[in-house]
C-alpha cells in the first residue's frame, strides 16, 4: 500500500479523514498507522508536543478537541481510561461538533463505564462503537494487530474498511456496547495475572541463584502449554464438568502450599499465589478434592451469587 | 522400541531394573513408560490396589517398601511431597536396603527439602539425585515430557540412560541438589499464577454472559504472546534494566485497578489481581512509574533482602 506523508496535499478527494484523540504511545501507533495508509489524520493531544512527529509524517495537529472531531465522520479515541475519554468529549463545544458523527472508543476501561458512555452519544445523537486493542503498540499496522469491537453493527460495518487500516484482526463481538470491554477485562487479567506471576518467578529463582536468562527457555515451555490447556478447561466450566483424575486440585494445592514456603523462606511476599492456594483450599474444603483445579471458577461464582443477594 | 508387558519371563538378562515408588497418576505413568520400553519394574504403593493395571503389563508388586528398594540398583520416587517420601524412605528397614543403591526423587517439593534428603541420603552412603517433571502424566514416555535433575553429575550420567527410557527431555542443571526443585517451583509458580488468573478471567467472562469456549480463542492468543515477553523481560531484570517506554508501570495499574473494579461489581473477588496492584502501585510509589512492570521483580528482591537482615 502507498503511503502518502511526504505528499498530504496530493491525496485523492476520496481518501478516508480520521481524527485520533489521545497521542499516548497506542494513539501515536494508530494515527501512525492510518498515516501509513495514506489516510487523512487528524490529531489532537491534551498534553502539547506528542503530535510533532505525526505532524512531520503528514497529519494535521488540530487547535482544540472540538476542531479535531469536527475534522471527518470518525473519530478514534484512546486515551490512559475513560474518566479521560470523558473530560475531553464532555466538554459542550466536543460533544455539540460530535453530534451526528461517530466516536470509535478504543480506551481501555469497565464494561460499566462502556454502556454508560454509550448512553451519553445516545442522548446526544452521536454514532458510538467501543473497542480494545489486545496487542501491543508494536502490533499496529502489521497482520498481528488483535481489535475487538461491539455495538450496533451496521455502524461498525460501515466504519469496518477504515478500521482495517489499522492492520490485524478485527472481531465483532456483538451489539452489547460493553462486550468488547468484558472481553478485554477478562484477556487482561489473565495477561497481568501471569505476568505478575512471571516476576514473582523471576524474584523467587534469582533469591536461588538462578538467574532470568537461565529460567526463561524453561518459562517460556511452561508459556507454551498455557493455550491448549486454556481451550480444555473451557469446556470443562461450560459443561460443568471438572475432571480432576489426572491432576486433582488437591494436587495443586500441594504445588502452591510449596511455592508459598519457598517464597517465604527467601523473605519474598506470596501474596498472589496464597490468594490462590485459598481458593483451592476452600474447593476441597467444600468436598470437591478429586475434582480439577477449575471448579475454583464456581468457587468464584458461588460468591458472586451470595454477594448479589445481600 | 518393542514392548515386553506379555511377556516379561523372556526379558534378556541385562534387561534395566526399576523400582517406582509411588504409584500415583504420575508414578503409575512413570512405571508405565518403563514397562513399555521393556525395563523390569518393581513397584510399590502405600494405598494398596494402585498397582493392578503395572502387575497386568508385567510389573512386579512388592510386598513392602525395602522389598522394592532392594529389587534393582535405582529407585525412583514420586509421591505428593517430601513429608510422603520421607515416611517412606527414613523406615530403617527401607534406609538399610537402599545403603549402596540410588534414589532418584521425582517429587515436588521446596529446594530445602531436597538438600535436607540429600543430607540424610550422604549419612546413609546412599546416592541420591533430586529431579523435578515439569509436564502433565500424559507426556510420559512421549518426545514432549520434560524432566529437570540436579545433584552429582557422574551419578546422572551413569543413570541417564535408563531415565531417558521415560521419553522427552533431560537437563541436568547442576551439582547443587536444590536445583531441580529450585527451577520447579519457580515454573509451578508461573504456571498457577496463569492458571488461577485464567480461572479469575473465566469466571468475570460468565458474570458478563460470556462462555469459557467464547472467551477461549482469545485467551489463547494471551497465552500465545506471553512466551516471548518472558524471553525479552528477562533480560530486563538480569540487566536492571525495566524500559517502560511502550507499556509504562502506571499503565498496568491502570489495567489491574479497571480488572478489580469490574471484578468486585460483580461480587467476584480480587486477591490475586489486588496483590499483582499493590506490587505495582509501590513501584509507582518508590518513582518508577515510567518504567516497565518488571521491576516488581526488583521490589520483590528488596523485600527480601529487608527481611534477610533482621
Amino acid at each position: 500500500m502507498p503511503t502518502y506523508a511526504d505528499e498530504p496535499a496530493d491525496k485523492p478527494a476520496d481518501t478516508p479523514t480520521v481524527t485520533v484523540l489521545g497521542l499516548g504511545p497506542m494513539g501515536r501507533a494508530l494515527a501512525g498507522a492510518f498515516l501509513d495508509a495514506g489516510v487523512r489524520v487528524t490529531v489532537w493531544n491534551r498534553t502539547p508536543g506528542r503530535d510533532q512527529e505525526l505532524v512531520a509524517r503528514g497529519a494535521t495537529a488540530a487547535a482544540s478537541p472540538a476542531q479535531a472531531v469536527a475534522a471527518g465522520a470518525l473519530t478514534i479515541v484512546c486515551v490512559v481510561n475513560y474518566d479521560a475519554a470523558d473530560a475531553v468529549l464532555r466538554q459542550d463545544a466536543v460533544t455539540d461538533a460530535l453530534k451526528g458523527r461517530t466516536v470509535v472508543n478504543l480506551t481501555a476501561d469497565t464494561p460499566a463505564r462502556a454502556r454508560d458512555t454509550a448512553d451519553w452519544a445516545a442522548a446526544h445523537g452521536i454514532r458510538y462503537l467501543d473497542g480494545a486493542i489486545m496487542t501491543p503498540t508494536t502490533t499496529i499496522g502489521t497482520p498481528d494487530a488483535v481489535f475487538l469491537h461491539s455495538g450496533p453493527e451496521e455502524l461498525y460495518r460501515e466504519h469496518r474498511p477504515v478500521l482495517d487500516l489499522l492492520g490485524g484482526t478485527h472481531t465483532h463481538l456483538g451489539e452489547d456496547i460493553g462486550r468488547a470491554a468484558a472481553y478485554d477485562i477478562a484477556l487482561l487479567d489473565i495477561f497481568w495475572t501471569a505476568m505478575a506471576g512471571y516476576a514473582h518467578a523471576v524474584a523467587m529463582a534469582r533469591a536461588e541463584g538462578i538467574t532470568a536468562r537461565e529460567l526463561a527457555p524453561f518459562a517460556q515451555g511452561i508459556g507454551a502449554i498455557l493455550p491448549p490447556l486454556f481451550e480444555e478447561f473451557a469446556g470443562d466450566v461450560d459443561d460443568g464438568t471438572y475432571s480432576g483424575e489426572l491432576n486433582p486440585i488437591t494436587s495443586a494445592v500441594s504445588s502452591m502450599a510449596h511455592i508459598v514456603e519457598a517464597s517465604e523462606s527467601h523473605g519474598i511476599e506470596a501474596g498472589m499465589i496464597r490468594a490462590a492456594e485459598g481458593l483451592a483450599r476452600r474447593v476441597v474444603a467444600l468436598g470437591h478434592g478429586t475434582d480439577g483445579f477449575m471448579r475454583v471458577t464456581e468457587l468464584l461464582g458461588r460468591s458472586r451469587t451470595t454477594h448479589s443477594r445481600q
